[in-house]
């Protein structure tokens, strides 16, 4: 309560998600008035050739990926 | 890529969801050094009686809820 | 830890959703040996409109439904 | 084996639906060999002020929809 | 707008994925009226050990498998 | 219909879900009256890693596991 579920590309490292899970955490417990440890997120790593956008697998995308936003 | 599935109790404002939606962008952007773009959440409100922990519906809890975490 | 979420066809009562919850729970608890309260059910009603199976919408099913399992 | 969930934005049509439930099957039939009763879908209606894209609430958005891909 | 996630069990080829996905955009699109971009596939590998009908794993079934239909 | 999704942390065995699978098969049974055919159950092995509470990943936890309910 709540509870997320992330989809995200498999390759993060466990530092990216360490992170993420905090940060996560935090926007929920900023917005729902909620305590943190009723936060709960599932992190679901999928590869490229697991996800498609268009019709298209990402596996199959031959376009250099765009660079982070920073 | 990623995307969020956020289960939260049901009686949300729009208004917090907009505010939750742009945290959580937020924070995959900055941890993840993902395009806001790219980031995709769905909300799904659940209701109290459709949520339970240790085999008990929240609707079914006497308790008062906590304080917000402030 | 774990987390289950249950899709089922709208129309059960909080009577049932009260009794499944305590049962699914204690399944859990008898073969995972995890504590109840770490036990997190959602329930989430799906119309028959909102289903299909073999293409065919079950709201478009004119069959009788089969008798409960007794 | 398959099974289906479908988030789509609240709205469609229950003919839609159910065209689009056959087409589904009819696609995992032709390219997984399996047979139409074994493919399972949910459709899952989404409110736009539930689905956010780069952090913003699609009923937020105030650009006109665009044109159907026909 | 529309997200679909899509279980199925382990085993199916990249070239399977390719040509399901092709198909299930196709299929989105011919019924709703939507762009191709704006269709999101996951596929979602399951373990015939993680998949039970009828209180039963597949892993365990001895049966042959049906043909596929054709 | 119904169709459950069991998230649980990776580490049991196939001989544990086994059980796990009848045990919440039974439980859909008795309180919903459907047949036992009807019941779908997808199990969803997640690392520690991959699960967070309160905003911390279950690997970085160094506390020992609470005993079992027994």
């Amino acid at each position: 309560m709540p509870a997320l579920r992330v989809d995200l590309f498999a390759g993060r490292t466990i530092e990216q998600k360490r992170e993420l899970a905090q940060a996560l955490t935090e926007a929920c417990v900023k917005t729902l008035g909620v305590s943190p440890g009723s936060v709960d997120i599932i992190f679901n790593d999928v590869e490229r050739h697991d996800w498609a956008t268009a019709g298209k697998l990402w596996s199959d995308d031959t376009k250099p990926a765009p660079p982070p936003a920073s």
